[in-house]
């Protein structure tokens, strides 16, 4: 049979087998209204921490559901160690970019403020509700970690060094990607993307200088920001990644 | 000096140097007010046939600008030989999937009719100018051929054998991609994406028998039928595709 996928959601509270929970009014509508879901059909539910449980539907009100936990579907996996560091975008760019990096396993996402980003603000609600909807959707048993906007500096100056950052450079003065991720593999990684603009002269001289940057081109054409965010980490996962596992059910 | 991309139109007209031609009222539209050129300003335009040409706004009409052609700037390349094959999605959906595919590299669209397809109809006059503005941004010289919707039957009746059909399973019961490639690379390929839905059993089962297919996986996570063309291009196109050339200028 073809992979189906359940109707899963992400909730706060703890999950155990017999628990009892209580949905928010948006997850109410999202099963009833949107999924078509009745009293006593099953769902799962995940929180991050606890894996995957079977869930029923044992009160469908209108402005809040109960459900009742059954067993566990999945336990709980590491959460992978991918980051994403993106300029910031328009609003219509940065929501799509979010989503895909979630279904991507991008495990932290760090907006950066660099010199020729146009957007200096981020609504981060709105995009925590994308990454929620993104993991559920996904099969993810994590929601990745959403950061507040740093200037392109302070990221720097907070860096970890043991974490290597795959700088995608659209000079075209770099080597491609799939042979410069030869260097980084088994490093906790980060991808980096820079503004639609581009990065400014001087941000482009300090990355290079930088013993953890990892400096990969994107092939011949030029990629929207959004674009070369989506392309290089379906490398990264498909390269030394973990695209080499398979699904889990 | 940081990557600027020069104002790029594409163009049916036959190119030489001296020529003059005539823009279209949308081209002189977004000339003028979009990019706020002017009488003397210069731009770079492109046919798909006779490479790139510089080009200087002679006549700066409000619905037509004339344009003389000075140098050749870049010759014409080989267009590549990567399609994608794609189940037809919700608009918003497949617009992205149009322009990505061609910032990409993909030289022939072919969209297709599954038995899960909820889009009937495609647009195609739509997803047409959605290409040639990628083309334009992505400093592409050819535009993709969009070829008229077909159901998988049809598509697979006249395919071609000598083509490779990168067929993106997501039942996750097929190898990774960038192992699985390593089977297609030197031979012309194309990708395949199935509906939100996934293919029917009948469907799969006639893919898995085809000599021509070579089924990949994309990684332990469920993606959208976006999401998954997008990440399988750009895996293509790192390990056995364009990306190991160079930007050419």
């Amino acid at each position: 049979m073809a992979y189906r996928k359940m109707t899963r959601i992400f909730v706060e509270s703890d999950l155990a087998p017999g628990v009892s929970l209580r949905t928010t009014a948006g997850q109410a509508h999202y099963l009833l209204s949107v999924m078509r879901m009745k009293r006593g059909d099953t769902l799962a539910v995940f929180n991050g921490r606890d894996g995957e449980f079977s869930a029923r539907i044992a009160e469908a009100g209108h402005r809040v559901c109960t459900l009742e936990l059954g067993e566990r579907l999945r336990a709980q996996r590491a959460k992978g160690n991918l980051w994403l560091c993106f300029a910031l975008l328009k609003r219509a760019r940065v929501d799509y970019l979010v989503e895909k990096a979630t279904e991507l396993g991008v495990a932290e996402l760090h907006p950066v403020i660099t010199a020729r980003t146009i957007a200096s603000r981020a609504n981060l609600d709105r995009l925590r509700a994308n990454t929620i909807e993104a993991a559920e959707q996904s099969e993810r048993l994590t929601v990745p970690v959403l950061h507040e906007p740093v200037t392109l500096a302070d990221l720097i100056a907070g860096w970890s060094r043991g974490r290597r950052l795959i700088f995608c450079d659209e000079t075209g003065q770099s080597p491609p990607i799939a042979a410069a991720l030869k260097d980084v593999a088994g490093a906790p990684c980060a991808v980096l993307i820079g503004p639609e603009g581009g990065f400014a002269d001087s941000e482009l001289d300090l990355l290079r200088r930088l013993p953890f940057v990892c400096a990969v081109g994107l092939g011949p054409r030029v990629l929207r920001a959004d674009t070369a965010a989506l392309a290089a980490l379906a490398v990264v996962q498909a390269v030394i990644g973990d695209w080499s596992a398979t699904r889990s059910r």
